[in-house]
């Protein structure tokens, strides 16, 4: 017959929470304990059953992470770092990935999460009273990365910041007409970065005495492709920009191919700034705000963990990394990588 | 009091079982009965719990997802396909990340999955013969993705047939001098791409009549910074290339660079195609050999999903999906997007 945690328990002399909470590599076990345990434990052969331990403790070990897109440079970046401060921890991974507008209502009606996890991460949602609601009813400690909201612990970056600080050194190398590739702020996935660093590139532009010209905000959907239809769009306008600041890399990337179809220098003819520093911008030569991504994911990880280990002990609040301009050929040719 | 699954089936008239498939998404449920039980569920207020479901049915409606990497463009796109796969047939997902080679063997010792998951898909892992037994004794149908083995089913792409693919259209170019940036065979990761696109850049070079230097075979270990380093190694040969194949994308990025900072034109000086079609190459302008990332997922998914509904139908096997050569400006200039 199989060995039970209470067999564990009395090889190696504890308690059976302590068994429970050692196998499952729960903190506040100490490092001597927990080996007597795994000792013991393999001496019996035996195996711990998530679901046994679940319902003796109430325990999953699991954490769900929700994500609005998988495939995409910064969540793939989110789940790794998530992945490995949860691993670490003895905790497993459950994905959610919202995919589209009807996804995220069915996400938020069924919860596929209740019972199932011990806390969760949800990244890069404008929440609405309803979902923040449902989350806050399951009863776990939720942590937010990316967006900041009362009642939540939270880690993100200054989007706002950051895209002001992308514009501010377009506007120090003397440009004025301005342009910017942004999401669609009317997105229904309520997807922050496109919202904040629109505002950032208006208050950079406002606080240079410039009023905001509509003409030169363009869609760029956050894609390769959107940022190459946007920037020909701003192309063709009568008055077109010198510079362009891209919502992210990737639209960068985009608005280079355009760029360079139409015969334009950048940085000379056109200036162009991404947000990101994904990978490949060093060798696009892309000048871009560098954003710690894998960093926000152990941080909010971290302490979603130290919270479930503590309950008591109050770890909300809004962590908020830095982002850092990266100068490269994009913007000032003596900076240029080549 | 809340309402229990007996409560469910009795209004929907249907069996405990079936409600519980029916609420899992399992498929072979009428999608009239899945409405059924769906609409008496929620006049209910019925809510499914997994566990319950579990030590009802023995099903947890979790797939594990076994990567040895997360922050792959390639690994992304996989876990996008699968999830996609998995949600809508009603199953969670449950990642788990090597990362390394300890963490490999912990995976392999531990295995975490066991008694959490229905079923397995493994990515790109070459697996030794204590592995395959390790996932073999869970139990579960295993579903392979990028490599084919005895008695497991698998979707993967003909890595060997790809990357000769590329080198054929290196020589029908005139190029005799071809250089290759490959990653460690030896990495104990055991990851397949490498062994097998450096297979197939030999065998075209032979059945070209051309004995493979050791000198032009470079390891560029599948990142941008290593394929820079790479490619300035082959540079320094007395004999030096006039063509690169990078076994993937981001080597080549890397090369690209290497090759620009070097003052040498692509491809007048020196041609370049990589393998992968990553979402930057067309604005690389490179050319590469395209592969159906997220589908390999999808198909593996879809497959292993049948098999838990009908475990007696045997749909082992291995597909191949095809791969394509899409030629760009890297190695013909008269196809550039510029």
């Amino acid at each position: 017959m199989a060995a039970s945690i209470e067999d564990v328990a009395r090889r190696a002399g504890v308690s059976i929470a302590t068994v429970s909470r050692a196998l499952r590599g729960l903190p506040d076990v100490a490092a001597t304990t927990r080996h007597r345990v795994v000792e013991a434990a393999s001496e019996l052969d035996y195996v711990a059953s998530p679901f046994a331990a679940r319902l003796a403790s109430g325990r999953t070990a699991t954490v769900g992470i929700v994500v609005p897109f998988i495939n995409r440079w910064f969540f793939a970046e989110v789940l790794a770092g998530a992945e490995t401060a949860l691993r670490q921890a003895g905790f497993d991974l459950l994905l959610y990935n919202l995919g589209d507008e009807p996804g995220r209502a069915r996400f938020f009606d069924v919860l596929p999460l209740r019972k199932r996890v011990d806390a969760v991460v949800v990244a890069s949602l404008v929440l609405d009273a309803d979902e923040l609601d449902a989350l806050s009813a399951l009863g776990y400690p939720v942590g937010l990365l990316g967006i900041a909201q009362d009642g939540f612990l939270s880690t993100r970056i200054d989007d706002i910041a950051g895209a002001r600080a992308a514009v501010e050194h377009l506007l120090a190398l003397g440009h004025r007409r301005i342009g910017v590739l942004s999401g669609d702020t009317d997105d229904p996935m309520k997807f922050t970065p496109p919202l904040h660093r629109l505002y950032g590139y208006r208050d950079a532009m406002r606080a240079a005495g410039i009023d905001p010209d509509p003409a030169l905000e363009s869609l760029g959907y956050f894609t390769i492709e959107g940022g190459a239809e946007g920037c020909e769009r701003m192309l063709a306008l009568s008055d077109r920009p010198t510079a362009i600041f891209a919502e992210s890399d990737e639209m960068a990337y985009g608005a280079l191919r355009t760029l360079r179809r139409h015969g334009l220098r950048v940085p000379e003819d056109v200036a162009l700034i991404g947000f990101d520093d994904h990978p490949t911008a060093e060798v696009m030569d892309l000048s871009t705000i560098r954003q710690p991504v894998a960093e926000q994911a152990v941080d909010v990880a971290t302490r979603l963990l130290t919270t479930l280990a503590s309950p008591a002990r109050d770890i909300a609040g809004d962590v908020v990394l830095p982002t850092e301009l990266v100068v490269r050929g994009s913007t000032d040719p003596s900076r240029s990588v080549y």
